[in-house]
């Protein structure tokens, strides 16, 4: 029988230690990724094709999935699942065009007009993992918003099988949701890929998606290229607040929906109620046993917290010490968690609101932040596809009210220049 | 006299060789950031001290700036410099304060509600660096909005000259925007010390700031020990597209406010006037003669590029193809720029509009995207400082409307541990 690790009323100088993430160790793995790196940037699709040989142990004649390809690919999704994915994708269109905002303009002084707009970023990639889970559903959180925003070009890699294939659904979900090119490449080699474009795969500016440890390194590698990432990657992580009006077979099958993605799953339950935590870990135990991806549930479980505390505030201390990336509230007084949470990145309300609600079709995006990133980062959204720009313009009435300010100012940083810009033009509308 | 590099209908061929920006090399520094980073993570103040020591050259007591030297900074910052700060201070405030946005809420299907808050980030932390220009300037650009954002804590660091002291301009302006702590720490340390805290420095989430290379490379490691910063940086950059509407002396002193930031300042020009190119060249150099920093804007200047072109449309497509960070626009047909610029970090229009406007006081941000990061990344703006966070509530009937779209997604990804989180909450409903 699994035993849970079951803490009581922790000290707050023990919380640091608690709520320690297993710290990722990436040296090894960065030569590997460097070299491919170098060799993809040098000979392009030559070097795509040599490293899908040796990882994926296929030899393909062209990496650029066909209009053939995609048509087969439609008719072998079934039709309930073509059903749940269309069901899906509207609530994300949905909540993601939500999100949209207008354009930002104010007066800030007499003459002077600044605004804000919000530009789509132009080229995109999406790199979606292969191996037994087709994440089709990542597709629709990233490619969505990625339309919504106005991306021209999204561009999607994906390692093929040993026969040179990709998963009919995620063929299915990428033409479904307006990728404009989907390349039969995987790993470090897709990462290197966009990151510098080849003959045939596109360079872009920003790479999103899940991947392991290799792809993690190469995402981070790409920035020192140029290329912007959607965030840091770490292991998924779920905490869950309850107390007794929370449902224990419910929190446990939560529990064991996040420890299923991985043995490195950070899985916590926080709670005022001792009797909650015993009747959770029974129902996990219970659970767990019919899992077909039980062993690596088991190891997560084997890491995972119940942590009992004595009231929602230090409950909530902790939580936000801690910025789960899934939190879920199953409390009697919900608005305290949600009113006062500040760090977390999706946050799950209810007895009938699973994770796995947020994960496929609610609505929100399920590329979160984790390993604590939710203190400062966002999770995917709408704005990711996009970047901010200013504009402002200033009458002749505009730079007369605040050249003089300008002025000032830039004498006094010691850059003349900048005070030459401003006097150039309040002399010629004196003279003029 | 100064010569400048005027080019002439370049072919798209040749583009990118035109607008390449000088590359960085980084690695000799890298060695020393790590040490640094490795003694200040284990020897906190010591290490801070030790480092103030050695490239500061001065031995301080305590780090932390007290009530009394920014009571005798207020005292000594003259009432026209003050009172220009004021000034700036209102319509930064005004701009940013206007980007602030609402809880974005929907019902994606009967029974799920969905919504996206954006919440500040807690702590955050402002580099500005020392030396002969003292920027104030670019307090008012980080800590207004952070204040906006409502960050409980607002660190700044910046170094100290040989006689233990800031310049009054940054204590008066660090005081006056809300931050909450003002350290004499400066270069590597700083950030170091922000990143891992020591017994006088806050640790915080996310670092903002300029910074010369030391800075720059610093930065960029605390991202590897799980601090966000603004951006990636690079060289200030200068793009001016005008046409026979322009005055040429305008147009040179834009250059020159440019230029005169270091010798590695990128400074363009495109036109479609032969003519404005030949006055804005005379322009440059009879005003590059009477500046103070005279040395440093020539020889950036030397490096700049004067590109004619025959239309706006080709304009536009090296404009987007470069992205400046800013980019001045003084042309009869503005709209045409305004309307299809993709790539630039903040847009200043007309000819009385110069860059100096929205460095200081019109309002808009100048900590923006350099080195074609306009591509993809916003400049600093409200945003900058809060993360965006979803949050999800699936009522009875919610559940029972998407439940069987989400066990058909999560079966096809072979997740039944995320099935059953729904399956178990169906059933539970049918019983009941």
């Amino acid at each position: 029988m699994i035993v849970l690790n079951k803490i009581y009323n922790p000290g707050k100088s023990t919380w640091s230690e608690i709520l320690k993430r297993p710290t990722q160790t990436v040296a090894d793995i960065e030569n590997v990724v460097l070299d491919v790196f170098n060799e993809v940037k040098e000979d392009g699709d030559l070097a795509i094709n040599k490293y899908t040989e040796k990882f994926d142990k296929v030899s393909l004649s062209t990496t650029l999935v066909s209009k053939e390809e995609i048509e087969i690919a439609k008719n072998s999704v079934s039709s309930d699942l073509k059903e749940a994915i269309l069901m899906a994708k509207s609530n994300i269109e949905a909540f993601h065009a939500a999100q949209k905002t207008d354009k930002v303009s104010i007066e800030t002084t007499n003459g002077v007009n600044c605004w804000q707009e919000k530009r789509p970023i132009q080229k995109v990639g999406l790199y979606i993992p292969g191996g037994t889970a087709p994440l089709f559903s990542t597709i629709l959180m990233l490619a969505v918003p990625a339309t919504i925003a106005g991306c021209k070009e999204i561009v999607l890699c994906s390692p093929p099988n040993q026969e040179g294939k990709i998963n009919p659904a995620i063929l299915y979900t990428a033409n479904l949701c307006g990728v404009t090119k989907i390349f039969k490449v995987g790993g470090i080699q897709a990462i290197a890929g966009m990151t510098f474009g080849t003959e045939t795969i596109p360079q872009v500016y920003k790479i999103f998606g899940p991947g392991n440890q290799f792809v993690t390194v190469a995402k981070q590698l790409a920035t020192k290229f140029g290329v912007a990432i959607d965030m840091p990657a770490g292991p998924s992580e779920l905490l869950v607040v309850a107390d007794e009006t929370a449902d224990p077979s419910f929190v446990a099958s939560d529990l064991l929906s996040q420890a299923e993605h991985g043995k490195d799953s950070q899985v916590i339950l926080v709670s005022t109620s001792k009797d909650l935590i015993e009747h959770v870990e029974l129902e996990v135990a219970k659970q767990c046993e019919v899992l077909p991806r039980k062993e690596i549930a088991e190891a997560a479980i084997a890491n995972s917290k119940l942590i009992y505390v004595s009231d929602d505030k230090e409950a909530l201390e902790l939580i936000n010490e801690y910025g789960p990336e899934h939190f879920i509230v199953c409390v009697s007084d919900e608005a305290y968690y949600i009113d006062n949470i500040s760090n977390a990145g999706s946050v799950f309300i209810g007895n009938y609101t699973p994770e796995s609600a947020g994960d496929y079709a609610s609505g929100t995006n399920h590329t979160l932040p984790t390993n604590g990133y939710a203190k400062q980062y966002s999770g995917v959204n709408l704005d990711s596809f996009m970047k901010s720009m200013t504009f402002q313009k200033l009458s002749k009435e505009g730079i007369k009210n605040i050249g003089n300010a300008i002025e000032i100012m830039a004498e006094a940083e010691g850059l003349q220049a900048h005070k030459n810009a401003v006097t150039l033009r309040l002399q010629s509308l004196k003279n003029s």
